[in-house]
């Protein structure tokens, strides 16, 4: 049940496909070099497979308890966040006036892959207070943040995000949870929260909740959500904690996965607390601009999830990889009398190399896209900064969609590769699988990714940015096409049906989206996926042809020559897919519409 | 968590497409009827739904218990099992002469599939008796029939499947297990078997284990493999109980799924009997020809597991569908201020689609393999049966590999239309995903079915079986085209690729399985895949026909209207993806075996 960070990939997407020495070019990252980032990512692969990593499978069947409003979390996780959070872990991202290591977020981004391949269910709680941290920088009050960003850095405090009622899910124009101004800048909150990830444990002194609330005159649906925060226990001007506050936890969800992740109904004004009824809450930013700021967070936390996927089908590949080499059974194909490990049999290299690829490839696009959101925050160069944006913008919900989705069959493969093995839970495989599935459905379904990408990302700007990327997959096919090697051929000729059927695509989207919504709706996830497989095969063709430049010059290492083989792999055999789930997005929008709900 | 049996497909399928009205022409039928069979079906439904169905979810959290090597089985199950029993429900398919209704496969198959939907783990106790029965009336002596057949299917006893051992899983040649004879015409068996479905309970006073172990001259490898029943109790010559014999449940399995299926590791030989040391058993048929009989019961239960597949495929549609009918979220995409029920949402409604159109295209696969049984073994014309046979022994690994690889799919989907209410157990779709898993694995691997499918079933006879299957295809593509319209068309166009990709691998795989076998056996679960896809679009283009065909003659069922459109979308979302999978299979071998088993 070991994991060993590969860290080795990803200083090769770091370095090699996503920029890192322009990056260093800019400012903010004057101090920064290619030493210190490798130092920081060989602690932290450390710190995780070594402190964390070794907790997760047991916290599987003892993942804590509820007991009078109070949350156990699984052993060992208590003291391995305290390491975690004295490590400076919690503060990579963030800037250094609070404590922060003001890292870019593409050495940030390994870093969050490697604490979820540790344990899922314990990075909830840093991934969170990025999300609650990264909220409050952006629309909090100057004393807001000094209040609530450094303990969070530290690790004394944690963050959630509040959104989901019963009524509102996907949804969030049903929020119900009341916010009543009480004449003081303050607001008492009333109302029910489910889901709450780590809304309540025992990790740290105090929570600080970032609840979605709607005032007494706020306009009906989304335009009338305001962000408060929501402090379990209220803070002393002295920053010291104060009474405590009116949420409690109700109850804690019995889940298929990520057990040891605690999560939590929260009531607020319940009348329980030092505070008299309701929950005291403090205003974000502006009233009724709650949901712009709550996409800050949802951004922040979209992007994390999609690297959970990467996470967990990274540790379910080690895994499945262990086991095939250890476990013999049937002769070779090739001949000989003695059976052998079944690593050398066909069916279990493709699982492997699905598993792997699929990972690698999920991997190298969102790194890329982490140094967009590198460029965006921090070039001085106005213009490089604005479409940096759109172009992270663009890739958050692949990115979040396609790296979950992919996750799910990974880890199903990974079972698999176990055979009956894999179905006993002992083994720790079924793990994976159970965990990896929320991952398509919190921070937005796949439906809601797909949804954003077709409207907001592709249709919006009349499929601009998407043709865009369509070029410069052109232009990475144009080298192989130069190159015109054996490895090379196949990799760009399926590229070259794969991207024209992204074109044909982004036009019929484009084309339809006002007359019929409802057939082009029926494609979204369809064609998240497909720009999920191109671009994570366009990645991996990038990297081919670094490989391959590399070999030319005289390099040896086998991990240049694999990295050839896993792209040829993939294009053959996920990206020569595109073209059919092209015609799938592009002819079968009628066919899905076709049922009245009653025919079901 | 109701279950409604699809009585009215079901019966479609078995009428227009699997061609009942043909079986009831051979003599060993010529008492059925169609009201008959029809009095049976829906009897099988009501018990189903009313007597197991609702078991099934309470059994997943209280699936019984092992305590002093007694095993108590989850509430109500024993009582469930007592009530089928004397439903006659056990003898469906075997013959009257034992007590059995002497039914045809085509009949005996929706009645697996709906016991299999009311309970995954109720329905292996059945489903391994009914092999364990066909090996008898195979292989069997006319003692060892009269003996056990009648207690079987009257449910006095039960049967298990005993293969596994901790070094010998899916390969065979590894059996250890020996069994030493006595001079008396008995055995001693001893050795330790794993993975036994039921292999300790309380259903029934006596267990029929059939063993596969090896006698002590035995060749090496599978041609020494013997069969032997090995009861739990000794049978008197009266039919009554004697001794308790020598086979222990030594312990029961913490699985991910299928929990109220006791899955025993039993010890042979442990010398805690009444017998003294060593198992008894009885040798069935000849010596070392047990894996041949062994296949009668693996393909009894492989074609079985397929049923499974379908029918958890089709419980986890159902309550999707539910939901999606209840859940009111978000507001329709064509306008309306008022949130919808979630099922009018087009990408819940394409889960839904690829949930009912995958579960009824393998349903109708499997009922047609089922009819082509019932010819091959009860046609009085030599050559019809024979032809019958290998086109069965053809459809088995499709049917079990794709319907299996398909509903893990379909409940992934089942917990996507849920939300985040799929991932909290209480909910109940995550049981169908846990359960769903194991489908894929037991009774062999995809992979291992995928094996004998492009060996024994494709390549063996050059093709030319499964080109046969292509000119099939042809014909109904030809009605497609004769037929012309707006939804004969597309659906015709995807078949017309899809059977192009089909032969293209068919030829390719075999002119090149001798000479490149692991770059062919690379492509071996694509091959199944494509295979499961494309006759189950063949399938549902048939429906279609039939459907067109009596709304043309005057007929307004709703139902026939919905056949048409699942045809149909099934075309544009899945036989669209076959030209891909088939590019995978004939260009992709040399990728998946680059890498060595060191460079994973």
């Amino acid at each position: 049940m070991s994991y060993t960070a590969p860290v080795k990939d990803m200083q090769f997407v770091i370095n090699e496909l996503a920029g890192f020495a322009d990056l260093l070019t800019i400012p903010a990252f004057a101090e920064l070099d290619a030493d210190t980032a490798g130092a920081i990512l060989d602690e932290n692969a450390r710190f995780n497979s070594e402190v964390v990593a070794p907790l997760n499978h047991a916290s599987d069947t003892d993942y804590g308890k509820l007991e009078n409003g109070v949350v156990t979390t699984a052993p060992g996780f208590k003291e391995a966040f305290k390491q975690f959070v004295e490590g400076g872990w919690q503060g990579v991202l963030h800037p250094a006036e609070y404590g922060g290591m003001g890292m870019p977020k593409l050495l940030a981004s390994p870093c969050i892959e490697m604490v979820n391949s540790a344990s899922l269910s314990f990075a909830l709680c840093p991934l969170l207070t990025d999300g609650a941290i990264e909220a409050l920088l952006t629309a909090g009050s100057d004393t807001m943040k000094q209040t609530y960003i450094g303990p969070m850095i530290e690790g004394r405090w944690t963050g959630t995000m509040n959104l989901t009622e019963p009524g509102a899910g996907s949804d969030l124009a049903q929020v119900r949870t009341r916010a009543v101004p009480q004449g003081d800048g303050t607001y008492r909150i009333s109302g029910q929260k489910i889901f709450i990830t780590y809304g309540e444990h025992d990790f740290a002194e105090n929570i600080v909740h970032l609840v979605l609330a709607r005032l007494p005159d706020a306009p009906e649906g989304v335009k009338g959500i305001s962000l408060f925060v929501v402090p379990k226990f209220l803070v002393n001007d002295d920053g010291s904690l104060g009474k405590r506050n009116d949420v409690w936890c109700a109850s804690i969800e019995h889940k298929l996965g990520i057990k040891a992740s605690p999560t939590a109904v929260l009531l607020f004004g319940d009348d329980k607390g030092e505070v008299g009824a309701g929950g005291i809450g403090y205003l974000v930013g502006e009233e009724n601009r709650g949901l712009e700021y709550m996409f800050v967070m949802m951004n922040s936390a979209r992007f994390g999830v999609g690297m959970q996927g990467i996470a967990v089908a990274e540790r379910a590949y080690q895994k499945a990889v262990q086991y095939a080499k250890d476990r013999v059974q049937s002769r070779d194909l090739t001949g000989g009398k003695e059976p052998v490990a079944i690593i050398n049999h066909p069916d279990v290299k493709r699982l492997l190399m699905n598993m792997r690829a699929q990972t690698e490839g999920a991997r190298a696009l969102a790194y890329v896209a982490a140094a967009r959101y590198d460029v965006a925050h921090h070039s001085p160069d106005a213009e490089a900064a604005a479409q940096a944006q759109a172009e992270y913008e663009f890739l958050v919900p692949v990115v979040k969609g396609w790296s979950t989705e992919m996750s799910i069959q990974v880890a199903s493969d990974g079972v698999q590769v176990h055979g009956g093995m894999g179905f006993i839970e002992e083994t720790g495989a079924a793990q994976y699988y159970r965990d990896a599935r929320i991952l398509t459905i919190y921070e937005g379904t796949t439906a809601i990714q797909a949804n954003d990408f077709v409207g907001r990302k592709t249709t919006r700007d009349g499929g601009a940015l998407a043709l865009k990327f369509a070029g410069a997959i052109k232009a990475t096919i144009a080298e192989l096409e130069t190159l015109g090697d054996a490895d090379a051929k196949p990799v760009a000729a399926n590229l070259i049906a794969g991207v024209n059927a992204f074109e044909q695509v982004v036009g019929y989207l484009v084309q339809n989206a006002k007359a019929d919504p409802k057939g082009v709706y029926a494609g979204s996830v369809p064609y998240l996926k497909l720009a999920g497989i191109l671009f994570s095969g366009w990645q991996l063709a990038r990297a081919l042809l670094v490989a391959k430049a590399k070999l030319a010059a005289g390099e040896t290492d086998r991990f240049l020559v694999n990295k050839v083989a896993t792209a040829r792999f993939f294009a053959e055999h996920f990206v020569a897919t595109v073209p059919g789930l092209g015609s799938a997005i592009v002819t079968g929008g009628a066919s899905v519409n076709a049922f009245t709900p009653e025919d079901f």
